[in-house]
């Protein structure tokens, strides 16, 4: 719990009315309970928030005589993110510890203090979950897996045998850690699998989103750095090891055995070919696709990738030569003829 | 049940042999059950249908003296669309109202009339689900969530709290509703997360296909607007709007705050950048990459996507370059020595 | 079981030590138990092996003294890669046949010898499973689904109804089979679904990958040629005929209707337009989008997809055109002017 003169002190606002007013959570006006703060971005949230269970409303423009608590801030956004941010350090673990009945233990797992597992949860042989730990209805955690203190699986998540999972980290549904890679070598009429003999490593403060795959490694494991946060519906291959603190939007592909260093951003839809090394501080735009080795503080784009400003030259040339395409035709046709 | 008469007259066919068989749906001849029309593409099909169970064969080509009763049409897959969409109005809902006993359904919960429940089903507190609507197997519906009438969620989805789902929507397998949003910033050698407090509403009579992500909103909900379908492995970011009788094919991406007019038809695989704004009836090839403003009716294509008639254009001077690549090198060689 | 004498033999390999030791699997140092060769990749590898319960070092470079059998090969993933499928045909079933008392099975479904069934697995009316196959936890087979011989889902998958899957096929987890295909067609305001009317057919020795969507057919079956493999994350739509040893990498969508003939061989995140015909022995690179008709053994790239080595003189002249922007752009500023 925290006050409302906390927060404001926090993110440099101005309260009006009571300011001793405690808050416990940040919502939308439509599901906020009383104790919990909410944001306005319009004159009808406004209205709307006065009649709502909300015990404080954050706004930009503070009106007189409101009937809730009022916090005045110059930037909406930012204060939302340093409270929130605030507000989970301070927090305890996400859920109640409680074991559904429903849910299937194997005896030899090995559960911290205050764990939650839901409903049709599967713990597999020798698995270690930390304190205060909460695994999802109906996700599947094979045998010999760890996860850390704090650690939030949500529903349907499948986790496969010995991937190590640390502390603080989240997962959202539909994702599956440790599924075998995809190594396969065609000889004759016959395609031989290469083994996938390693594990996954998923370190402290990682967030991966929904309907991810990141693969067990073949011949060493595939690790995700610390703090690193992944967005939905991307592949992150065999042995891939991605660095500390990078941000890889929805819909990138990361290929076997790359490895991406610390700080990089990738925009949506990038594609990393395999055993290809990405330096630290790099960006690269949505749906690019890169290859070979990117040094660090590169900024790319484009499919095969370039240089951002190599590839704004290129597209104005492009639509220069779309414009007198007419005249460039027959220039390279003349060229052609002599 | 309707009998072959009268759909015959629905689709503009003729009918041979017992116009007067009533018939409950439609199924390839291989699966056909008494009471199901069915369709034949080639000989052998006629003959494998006549000792199937089908009750009415439909062809754009009658034989004489064939088992079943017989409907010629022009175009078959034509007509077998009339008939399934006809039916499908006709049709009640989707499954007998059964709950499983092994689903849980959480007290507070209000269920509508003949709601069935698949087995290991879990239902949050506070949802509503209405009258006739089918949660499948091993869905996972958190709390304080609205389901609408008729509506049809295939086995292991997962829907987060308070998403809001309308009368007559289909969702398959595999699909994540409302999974916090991407939203990070990194500040120093901390990364602090945008809070993502709003949810999803989804409006009447959306077809959502399966391994789908649709992002609850960060400030503003995520909207799937009136009629719209979305194919496979699509992700749906944060704060999007997507209006109404638009389709998306498989893998699309949409990023955060993007908005999609009605009419817009999206190939497979295209990615839209944040806050890009597309207007109606818009059609974009597939795997373009779009940006910007896009004006209502435009055509686009490419990567990044041009109008595509430019498009055209540039893809003939490049192969006209690549005829010629040996003299065209020459010439921009000795122009950059002048 | 089989003894490291005998893997010398198949691999080409020296022993040195106690080569009687007999072998039943391989494994990581770090899981590895009695039983178990293992691979040594470096020094402080070899060392730690020493201390493990592994039974077999495998390495390219033996030493004097080493506690364990070592087994030296010239390389060491090929020896790897041989002795891993050798065994594995030499094995019996991936699990012993336990059906879990959680799991729901239909009373009309036939199930072979040794059948495996996980946790709160659910098994639809006259399904039939071969035997030794096994059905992970959470799974969802719905109605008249037919599944080979030693085949083994993993968890969390869900199979439609009529699909038919071979013999020795493994599926990993999240993978959807038999959603409904993706075809609508707009009329005035409203938009008709084209009903989805057969279903899934996946030949022996296939291996699909985790989150992948593979849609059932509209009016003919979309099959998967024997020995086919797909990675994560696909789409494989309605109708699609993919051929014998097919290999898809991860992230690629093959849209409707679409022919892949045996022994192609396609990149990650390759598209296939609608109806396109590709031929055998084709080879697509990474993010490639073709359409048309692709020929037996070309090798394409790009988007759209040129021959490999037009893109390569593309990319020649574009990087030349990048060099000399300023002067090019003034080129055809002064041809147009003329």
């Amino acid at each position: 719990m925290i006050t409302v003169n906390q927060i404001a002190q926090l993110v440099n606002g101005t309260v009006m009315g009571d300011g001793d007013v405690p808050v416990k959570g940040l919502a939308s006006y439509k599901y906020a309970e009383e104790g919990d703060a909410t944001f306005v971005l319009s004159a009808e949230d406004l209205e709307a928030a006065a009649k709502s269970d909300t015990s404080c409303v954050i706004t930009t423009e503070a009106v007189e005589g409101y009937p809730k608590t009022m916090l005045q801030v110059k930037d909406l956004k930012e204060a939302i993110v340093i409270l929130y941010n605030a507000m989970r350090e301070m927090k305890g673990p996400a859920k109640k510890g409680e074991i559904d009945p429903s849910a299937s233990i194997a005896e030899s797992a090995i559960l911290g203090k205050n764990v939650a597992i839901g409903k049709n949860a599967v713990i597999g042989e020798n698995t270690r979950i930390g304190d205060n730990a909460s695994i999802g209805a109906n996700c599947v955690i094979e045998k010999d897996v760890s996860i850390g203190n704090n650690t939030l699986l949500h529903p349907n998540i499948v986790v496969y045998d010995h991937v190590t999972i640390g502390n603080n980290v989240t997962i959202f549904s539909g994702t599956i850690i440790g599924a075998d890679g995809f190594g396969f070598v065609p000889k004759g009429d016959k395609i031989y699998k290469v083994p996938q003999l390693c594990s996954v490593v998923i370190e402290d403060d990682v967030e991966i989103g929904a309907n991810n795959c990141i693969d067990r490694g073949a011949f060493t494991d595939t690790v995700i750095g610390k703090g690193s946060k992944i967005d939905n519906l991307c592949q992150i291959a065999h042995n891939v090891k991605i660095g500390k603190n990078v941000l890889i939007a929805g819909m990138c592909g990361i290929a076997g055995s790359a490895t991406i260093d610390d700080n990089t951003i990738f925009g949506a839809g990038v594609g990393v070919s395999d055993h290809t090394r990405v330096g630290k501080n790099v960006k690269v735009g949505a749906k690019s696709g890169i290859t070979g080795v990117i040094h660090d503080n590169e900024v790319l784009f484009g499919y095969p990738a370039r240089k951002v400003s190599d590839f704004k030259k290129l597209w104005g040339i492009e639509t220069l030569m779309i414009k007198h395409y007419k005249k460039l035709k027959e220039l390279i046709l003349n060229m052609a003829k002599d």
